[in-house]
């Protein structure tokens, strides 16, 4: 018998070459949901780290993290998070990969996605028809994987249905937090920022990025 | 024979319960040092990962980061970083750490500490005299770590010679593009933030998190 919410589960896609910060900005920030005053007291947050084969995945700048979990086995994510980095280069081509990964987007509650994170979900299919985002300086590239998606070149993050889809890089703290706003509320939001002492980006619009790179 | 510069070595100190992005936010910025037209064109930036034992070293949100050296065995480091979270608590007691640690900012051309990590450098001593900051929230504990320490409330990041020290969490990102700007020029961090889409607090002296807390 228990009265403590249930644990929330945040499950992280992590191949060769993903980019450090994809993962572990966005798992900061939904960390802070456990940290004391933050609005979830009690509540436990759930992180399994997922790759096709478990096991140390190096990242795009070395340091390895590690898959505790095969993709294939992962079940009951509230939140998929799938990062960008030079390795989606090649599980773009990874079939089996791309296969297991539409999978589980049909089975998480939400999707995210860090920067050319959304190639690999774009190659999968899931964004058809959807509206998304992506990395400013590989815009071309990631459009390029997915030709029914509409694409948007000036936003921080894009929501549509239970995907969101995020601009480069540091743009997934900012959408990690408009996720659990969605979750949760927008206070639980600011709370977690302050935590971090980040200055959330609230407005999805704002992207600096888009015009630096020719695209807005 | 080679004409590539010599490659710059970060070496990031881990413990069980450190701060997820105290870690990977300046491993970020400090990679996009080796990242193409950032300025260091065939540089190679290492990132050795140091624990007192090798092995997978979980996080504060429960993530496992690989350590690859012994903290004893590190070497040539031009940054030795240090990342605070909840496992600071129990490192200002561990002895030997300590020690090792006090040994490795000797050898370390710049020592740089997030958050809770200017805790363990203020038990080591080898901040005595110097100004520094630390997380807002747990800055009385911090404190209480190094009496002969100036501690500064109000700051994103505090430099005093080879000893960057920044405020929680996010601020690392900031305090890391600081030390980039010392060591190579502003330009050079200008880019790499724009290539993770990053808006760099260029100021120091920026922090509302201070008076948020009641510091300032």
């Amino acid at each position: 018998m228990s009265d403590a919410p249930a644990p929330v589960r945040i499950g992280t896609v992590l191949f060769p070459g993903f980019e450090l910060l994809d993962v572990h900005g966005p798992l900061e920030m939904f960390g802070g949901l456990a940290s004391r005053g933050n609005g979830y007291e009690g509540g436990r947050v759930e992180m399994p780290m997922l790759a096709e084969r478990p096991g140390a995945i190096p990242s795009n700048q070395g340091p390895s993290t590690l898959a505790d979990t095969a993709l294939a086995d992962a079940k009951g994510l509230d939140v998929l998070l799938v990062p960008g980095g030079w390795g989606t280069r090649r599980e773009v081509d990874n079939a089996a990969f791309i296969d297991e990964l539409r999978r589980q987007c049909g089975n998480a509650r939400f999707v995210a996605s860090v920067c050319t994170g959304s190639a690999l979900l774009a190659k999968a299919g899931v964004l058809d028809g959807l509206s998304a985002t992506t990395n400013k300086r590989a815009f071309g590239w990631v459009a390029s994987q997915g030709p029914r998606v509409n694409w948007v070149a000036k936003a921080r993050w894009v929501e549509d249905g239970k995907f969101f889809t995020s601009s480069g890089v540091t743009a997934g703290m900012d959408m990690a937090l408009g996720l659990i706003a969605r979750m949760f509320d927008r206070e639980t939001s600011v709370r977690i920022s302050q935590g971090a002492e980040y200055e959330w980006h609230q407005d999805k619009g704002w992207d600096p990025f888009a015009r630096l790179n020719g695209l807005a």
